[in-house]
C-alpha cells in the first residue's frame, strides 16, 4: 500500500516536470472531460488526498482556493507543502487499522480506513490517466505510469 | 492488494457492459492518443494483466490476437476466461512472495512479484482513465472510478 503512495507522488512530481514547459494557456484550456483542465485536474489531485488523509485522522478538512494558483509551480508547493503531513501518516499506516471506521465531514456515511486509503491511490491514478490523453493531444511528453523499474519495493 | 485487482475486475465489467450500448465503429475508432482506441485499450487490459500472471507462474506467454475479436461482448467473453486463472493466481497470493524474483520471457531483467503485481493495478486504472476521457467524449456514460461504495473490503 506504502508503495503505490510513492508510486504516485514520484509520477506526480513527473508531471509537475513535464508541465513546467508547457504554456499556461494549454493546462487552463477547458476540456469539458474529466474534472476540465490539466490545471484542474492537478488541484483536485492534490485536493482531494489531502482532504480524505484528514478525514483519516478524524480532523476538519480545510478548502482551498485554486484561483489563488497561478502557474504549475505554484501548484506543486502546494502538492509538497501537504504531503508531509500526508506522508507521516502514510508512513505510520499500519494494516490494524484497516476496518477502523471513519466518517468524512462531507458525506453523511461511514467507512473502512483500508477502503479510503485505496481510494485514494485509485483516484490519482485514474486522473493521471486522463492527463496521459489531453497531453499526447498537445504534443507533450506523457509520463510513464510503469509501476515496474521505479524501484518502489 | 486482493481488493485492488476485484476492484479492477469490477470496473472492467462495468465497462463492458457500458459499451455494449455502443456503435462498434465508436469503439474501434483510431483516436492517436493512449493505444489508439477503445476497443485495442480493453484488449490491451486483458493481454497484458494475463501475460504479467502468467510469467508470475513462470509460464510462456500466450499471443491473442486482436482481429478475432469482433465485438465487445467477444471481448468480455475473452476476459471471463483468463479471469479464471488469474483469480486463482491472485487468491492464493501471499506476502511472502513479494520479493521472489521473476523473469518474463518478453524482458531482459528480473523484477519482484510484489512489483509486478501493483504494476498490473496501475496498469488497468491507468488505461480506464483514459476510457473515461474518451467514452464521455462521445456522450456515453462514465464508468465511476470510485473504490469507495462498492463494498470491496
Amino acid at each position: 500500500m506504502k508503495s503505490l503512495f510513492q508510486y504516485n507522488w514520484k509520477i506526480r512530481d513527473e508531471w509537475f516536470q513535464c508541465l513546467e514547459l508547457v504554456p499556461i494557456t494549454e493546462l487552463l484550456k477547458e476540456r469539458n472531460t474529466g474534472v476540465g483542465s490539466i490545471f484542474k485536474t492537478l488541484f483536485h489531485i492534490i485536493d482531494v488526498e489531502y482532504s480524505w488523509i484528514r478525514a483519516l485522522q478524524n480532523k476538519t478538512d480545510l478548502i482551498f482556493d485554486i484561483n489563488e494558483y497561478k502557474d504549475i509551480n505554484s501548484l506543486n508547493v502546494l502538492s509538497d507543502e501537504l504531503r508531509i503531513e500526508v506522508k507521516e501518516y502514510i508512513d505510520n499506516w499500519s494494516s490494524n487499522l484497516e476496518f477502523e471506521v471513519v466518517t468524512p465531514s462531507w458525506i453523511d456515511r461511514t467507512y473502512y480506513k483500508g477502503e479510503i486509503l485505496r481510494h485514494i491511490i485509485v483516484h490519482e491514478i485514474h486522473h493521471t490517466g486522463q492527463l496521459s490523453i489531453w497531453s499526447k493531444e498537445i504534443g507533450m511528453p506523457v509520463v510513464s505510469s510503469n509501476f515496474i523499474g521505479r524501484d518502489l519495493i
